[in-house]
């Protein structure tokens, strides 16, 4: 069955720098209107990567929407105005977040973070072939972070733990034991 | 070293019934000052349903931020005023979405959809010992949706081909392999 929304009207609430905030009328099948809440964000990227030794590298940053610290994989967001792909973004945070450059992105998984009421499309990949950068791009002014190496174990443990608490990271250290696992 | 932000001022911008969005001030490690944009939301519940002949259970639903079909876990909102916790919901939306209910509910994971600009945290159940419900609740009047079953070999298939496509049931789906490949 097809349970499409017909789109009658879409007023813009908020226009920020990450996100812009719409509230759209849509008619639903059965005939009747409803409000639905929306929140526009250009996308992300993120990197599993893993080092010659076996371990993962996480950035540890301060997440201000949860009030705390969180482990992460690299990641970033997409800048509509100055990039024409994913890879470039993915590239570019390699570069700014752990002063890496990757000979290979294989692409892990593509997939909304929150269907319900945001469009933010995130893009994970798998960076191979890593090696430091000749020349790193300058950091954001508003970030700071602290780069890690987790073993596997160590991973597990800090996903337990709650410092690695989010979906793009975890996805990655699973995406990482079902390839243990399949070998 | 510690990242932590100061907050210095919040001011609400927007007022939902799903989202609140605030914007902050906060002061940097380094003593400037940067806003941060968030979206508040009151958490949510997503379930990996296995049914006795090994298939996973999805629900289709047009999903109005992407302006497309997805196939999702059975999932919903946390309700504030009306739930003690995210297994009362978990069992609430089990009946609502797909009529089962549960011998037990196995946690397994706990994390933040993005946390670069929202709260929302997501708890994903294993919903072990499923029957028909003897009572089915009512269904939300703005929310249509049908139920399928798939093997993991389909479930892979769509996620090739993107009908599968958000991190909480892309990480059920990846989970399921994990179990299996564990055995």
């Amino acid at each position: 069955m097809n349970f499409e929304e017909k789109l009658l009207d879409s007023k813009r609430i908020y226009t920020g720098k990450i996100i812009n905030v719409e509230e759209e009328t849509v008619q639903l099948p059965d005939g009747k209107n409803a409000k639905r809440e929306i929140v526009r964000h250009h996308g992300a990227v993120a990197l599993l990567c893993i080092t010659a030794d076996d371990k993962m590298i996480f950035v540890k940053q301060w997440r201000e929407p949860l009030r705390k610290t969180t482990l992460e994989v690299p990641a970033g967001k997409i800048e509509p105005a100055e990039e024409q792909s994913p890879e470039e973004t993915a590239k570019r945070e390699l570069n700014e977040e752990v002063r890496l450059r990757a000979e290979r992105l294989e692409q892990i998984a593509v997939f909304y973070t929150s269907p319900g009421f945001a469009d933010e499309k995130m893009f994970l990949y798998h960076a191979q072939g890593l090696s430091p950068v000749a020349q790193a791009l300058p950091q954001d002014d508003d970030e700071f972070l602290n780069v890690y190496e987790l073993t596997l174990a160590e991973a597990q443990e800090q996903i337990k733990a709650g410092l690695i608490c989010d979906s793009k990271t975890i996805m990655a250290v699973w995406y990482w034991m079902l390839k243990l696992r399949s070998v």
